[in-house]
């Protein structure tokens, strides 16, 4: 079927709606002890995937690919390879930080029914690629706008995701036999989980606090709160 | 109010706000020529900006700061700035597609009631930050997911977002007076919408198809269809 040439309406969706979306905004975690042993079937994360292959992406690229990981085998190789990352991240840190940080459990590799690694294929649109002229790393960012579409989907889904960034990607090459021209972007841990933290964990566990909003904005360029901008900047709307 | 501490009841949404989440992630669309000239009020950018802040973000860093562009002045510039990297993109395709490449509106900038940089602080949270000690783009990627959230959240509201990736970087960071160690990571153009395209405006123009999603799909490692899987790799779940 060929796509319609003519715009549709679109307007807001319904209050229900809204509340729906932002629900699943402000509900979502990165979920490392949660996941239950049920199993994920392959409607769910077929849909979960097609949520993620519709995030925008540079020049339509679609850039990614998914490499869905349900071997105990893999599942232990990768695990093995944050275990070796994160002894030396744990040493990065100040002396007195240590202990706190090697509490945390920052991965459910081997709990989560499902791995994901999202990859990014940099040669996907060929050399030269709408959008992606002058700068390269869009097409990465592509990718990791996949996967918070896969994340807040799984979040209405009942289904929780915990993003691992703790290795050395050359690790992640080699277990997953990934081509050089492949980029993996986001390996997330996926399954069904019954509770979650109402805060980020690190939040709750005292690491961080979120910051206050009205902080991060600045008006029309940096450093200016809405106050401080000249007048001949300011417009009518 | 301290975050609690106990995990919350967090099971699947129902079927109709499973349905809205979907919703807002198929009808999303890079918007460049749609936007009504209704401004945005600030209520709902508030609510935009803190869809934004509670994205995924690596050790709980918020590295994002939400620059917010009102004035026809400093759109101009970026305008102008986009104007001069055009020219350069257009000239990178083969002759053949010049013509059709400089066809394709790729930016509302101007037209759009507001502009938004999000940009990535890689100072916010000191040197050493949980979850960036071996892939040092995690902060970036947690930027791109406020930026995705965003997205989704504008949909909802009926607003329509475009992503603006054609600039040399140097020239935003003169424009909007970025620090050293801030990034700029995503320009987006923001304004109501009545309209939008069915599917991404570049399939519909003939640049790009949708790729089949099964073609995108490994097991267990890359290049292994569910199939190929060694069944000593293959789980009973």
């Amino acid at each position: 079927m060929q796509p319609p040439i003519a715009p549709a309406l679109a307007g807001p969706f319904s209050c229900e709606e809204q509340a729906a979306v932002y629900r699943a905004i402000y509900s979502r975690r990165d979920v490392r002890s949660q996941f239950t042993q049920r199993p994920i079937d392959e409607p769910t994360l077929l849909r979960l995937l097609r949520a993620a292959h519709h995030a925008p992406s540079v020049g339509f690229m679609q850039p990614w690919n998914f490499v869905v990981i349900r071997s105990a085998q893999v599942k232990a190789e990768v695990k093995s390879a944050f275990g070796r990352a994160n002894a030396e991240a744990a040493a990065m840190f100040p002396q007195e930080l240590r202990s706190i940080y090697s509490a945390i459990k920052l991965e459910g590799i081997v709990e989560a029914p499902v791995n994901l690694c999202i990859t990014c294929d940099r040669s996907r649109a060929g050399p030269v690629v709408v959008g992606r002229t002058h700068n390269h790393e869009m097409d990465l960012y592509s990718t990791v706008c996949a996967a918070q579409n896969l994340w807040l989907a799984a979040r209405a889904e009942g289904i929780g995701v915990g993003w691992v960034s703790i290795y050395h990607e050359a690790d992640i090459r080699t277990i997953l036999n990934l081509p050089d021209h492949v980029v993996p972007v986001a390996y997330l841990c996926i399954g069904h989980v019954d509770e979650l933290y109402e805060a980020p964990e690190l939040e709750v566990k005292g690491w961080r606090n979120r910051l206050p909003l009205e902080d991060l904005i600045f008006a029309e360029r940096w450093g200016l709160g809405a106050a401080t901008v000249p007048a001949e900047e300011r417009t009518s709307s």
